[in-house]
């Protein structure tokens, strides 16, 4: 019997720490589609970067287009902490077993990530290239407070 | 005196012109350069089209994100006018010539992109993946107004 009330107990004790902690609505995503969504999502920011870039070093004119992309960046930096699930480490991915282990340092870098974007569409709708120079200058800092500690080398 | 006042008058009505034509503000830029540009402003595109359509897949279930692409869509939509200056349909691109002999079809079909890259920010503020589906549909096809009629196929 001390065994089935052990049994018991721990059927209990799991019950009631769902409830209390909330079971999850959605089965988890699958680790591979993660990686696979959080890799385009970095393919957008690296375009729009490198578009912000291509205006900067005057290889094109289309400063009007400077809001639109640091916009679009200011998006993708409040989707960055959600890409990054527990168990979405594993697999073709270079993201470090460290973002989990750290995850109050990694949302600080993340944090950081969306007041550079902030600031750069600050800089964008002001229209002063200048500003918006400097911005994408902290914005690529911010990038580096990820990608440095977080993101293993390339192989 | 009368080549004198055959060639005052052709500067005179060449400065006439520029005033009020308008003289460029900067040199046009290097085609290449365009080229380069529209192709990353174009990756971001498949990137941010890519990841909604991962959500409506449910291989991720970051509903919360697509409203993020989709203005990112809008964005771009509004800058693909401008990526097509007279002289960047040589080089590096399957952009087909077309697109100038055409303009006013070509800017037909910009519209298009913007209207459904529009219609889609709206279905995404809903939240209804069902619209955003639909939405995106549409947006597939403004896609295929451009580039069935417009770019060369691949190699």
């Amino acid at each position: 019997m001390g065994r089935f009330r052990g049994l018991f107990h721990a059927v209990m004790f799991g019950l009631l720490a769902m409830a209390v902690l909330g079971a999850p609505a959605v089965a988890a995503d699958d680790p591979i589609n993660v990686i696979k969504y959080r890799q385009k999502v970095m393919s957008a920011v690296g375009a729009h970067m490198g578009s912000i870039g291509a205006v900067l070093k005057g290889e094109v004119s289309f400063t009007g287009h400077v809001a639109g992309h640091a916009r679009a960046l200011q998006a993708t930096s409040m989707m960055a902490a959600d890409m990054f699930p527990p168990g979405s480490g594993a697999g073709d991915t270079r993201a470090m077993a460290k973002i989990w282990e750290n995850w109050a340092e990694f949302e600080k870098a993340i944090k950081a990530f969306q007041v550079a974007t902030g600031a750069l569409v600050e800089a964008a709708d002001s229209d002063d290239m200048a500003a918006v120079s400097a911005a994408m200058g902290n914005l690529g800092n911010a990038c580096g407070g990820c990608h440095k500690p977080f993101r293993k080398p390339k192989e």
